[in-house]
């Protein structure tokens, strides 16, 4: 095997361009331009169109199993051409590209930023920029730069720190959280927002209620394989979210319900403290 | 030109994740942070959700072209988090990861596996294995270390056989063949399961008839171009299998027929052997 | 870094089978097969089936920002298996190996081919040639070849021109421009086929007006941001076309609108002759 020194620099790319966009393939076209060696993997580019909080959410439930220094340039920009800043962010081993707008928002608040640099000098930049595409027109000149060994301090001035995410927060008392429907995963599995962490103090029997609309259900389960097909169950999936599944079938479908959908969680505290 | 010895290894990635899937990046950082040096090719993450079936016509359609030892990993798994194994499989000059129900069956009635391992090293796994995504928390690390060039017998015990594929088989007799379309392409031609070998002892010109569904069409024809637009023709298709095709437009549109349709072929035997 | 000499060769692919289409996959386990080293980057395959036109425009933007010297290979092919010419292209520092259909004619309008090819040595070819998918069969093992250094001279002779695009042009006089929109991106804007250089005697401030099926807006404006959400506004895409977007929202949702729409633009050339 060769030394980690010898491989080719990592770039992912993260946008709501949709699959196979025009726009993508222009980016990978003056990455590739900037820096022949760089190898790139699309994240997605599925996000839907501006949508903030999804792209902070695929950013972390992905970017963290990438390999230390991979580069992850981020593009949900329905600021651009207005003043937000552009920035270069080092947050855990992982290396970010992205605007200032709460992209990375969901990564932050678990591990706060080491390094945060705000993209100034134009010269790392493609001679003329346009006001619409600064993903093709800054992001990816400067991801190329970077991925050719630039040193990021000459990128531009310190960032004094991330505009946070606005999205919902999980709210949790003796016997109860409360959270939202966060994303449908392609199988219809409803993804909340409830993290592990937040299920400490909870029975996993059918003590536990989950509800979900007009909808309930008991008990956490270890894997869809677990329940009859067809069934309504919880557990709490690979990413460390509470989610709501229908085995074999879609639940989001099943149940007529999506994103922003809030979930409530109770049992009996005092039982559960026996 | 390099030596293939010079040349990176290639990993190819068949799911049912939905296209720009985070489960797909997941196991593409997985995989990367095993093996920095490997090249992964993505097949299709369009599987239709736990259809083994359509997963096993994907690898075999297309895993052979590939060079020589390439690793390919497919996650198709209803089954995860039960009993059901996880496997190495070899077969003609191709490496396959796997889940053990059926997905490897396509390619192995072709070619009986020549090496099948059952994965059950934990060393090579990720340290914690969730109950529902062994794509990445044992397939993809797993190929990461194959990747690098571990040895395969390392990763288990010897596997008995494969389970067989639960699909529709071709029933002929002398001047009839019948099938089932077993999958709809991008551009609305009806695939079926009849072989280019079911045919050998039928007719090409209009002695033969195709029907499917209330549909009937009579002779094989050599590309979409030999018949009129919006002509409803058959023909052999480039994977070797008997498609209905409408010209210059989706014969699953006008038809109103899709996977699982009924194919009937047949003519006049005593007349063919004339 | 390394230098250019030591990079793997970058080969692209456009066609229109359909995102992680089985045929697309086929295409790269040959292409690979040939030249184990190709660095394949996907352009799209979302091209609407055998639309010849949009393949065109796809190429048009986004090849030009690849370096110099990449190979790009585009299968949008309704005539696979008749007479058509398949060629290989040098167009400015590009090179494209593409069916003769005008899948190229935007291209070669901006910049006439330095070299045209016919492919007709079938010793590059893959040995049994399909009626039906000639990318599989002889634009990817050619692809192949060319990655791995063959000298284009040896793949045909040379081609004389290349079929003309049918597609529609911008009409001009003093004072008014009409085009037509030629594709809707991801986030619904109508990009039209009107460029920069058309409306170079234009007004950019309200006397312009810019008018699609029953709708006008007037002025053009920099970037979206510029006009509150869901105004309709007309702006230079980063294309270097002239576009109608609705803002934070999709204009051809909003308007109803879609390809082959006709636009209208106009102004007072006396007056802004001033």
């Amino acid at each position: 095997m060769t030394s980690p020194a010898a491989t080719d620099p990592l770039v992912t790319l993260t946008t709501d361009f949709g699959a196979s966009s025009p726009y993508v393939a222009a980016i990978k076209g003056v990455l590739l331009s900037g820096c022949p060696r760089a190898r790139i993997v699309d994240i997605t580019h599925a996000i839907p169109p501006q949508n903030v909080r999804l792209g902070a959410l695929a950013l972390e439930e992905t970017t963290p199993y990438f390999p230390a220094g991979t580069l992850h340039v981020a593009v949900v920009d329905p600021g651009v051409g207005t003043d937000r800043a552009l920035i270069y962010a080092e947050i855990g081993p992982q290396r970010y590209l992205a605007p200032d707008n709460g992209l990375l928002g969901s990564l932050a608040r678990r591990t706060p930023p080491a390094r945060l640099i705000r993209l100034a000098e134009r010269e790392f930049w493609r001679p003329e920029v346009s006001a619409t595409f600064h993903g093709r027109d800054i992001l990816a000149p400067v991801a190329a730069r970077l991925a050719a060994g630039l040193d990021p301090a000459r990128l531009g001035p310190p960032h004094a720190a991330l505009v946070a995410l606005d999205d919902e927060m999980v709210r949790s008392g003796p016997g109860r959280i409360e959270g939202v429907v966060r994303a449908v995963d392609s199988f219809g599995n409803l993804i909340t927002n409830v993290e592990q962490r937040h299920l400490a103090a909870a029975p996993i029997d059918e003590r536990l209620r989950v509800r979900c609309g007009p909808h309930e259900t008991f008990g956490l389960f270890r894997t869809y394989a677990d329940q009859p097909p067809l069934t309504l169950m919880a557990l709490v999936g690979s990413s460390g979210y509470l989610e709501l599944a229908v085995v074999n079938d879609s639940a989001a479908g099943m149940l007529g319900l999506g994103i922003g959908a809030r979930v409530r969680v109770d049992w009996d505290a005092a039982d559960s403290a026996d």
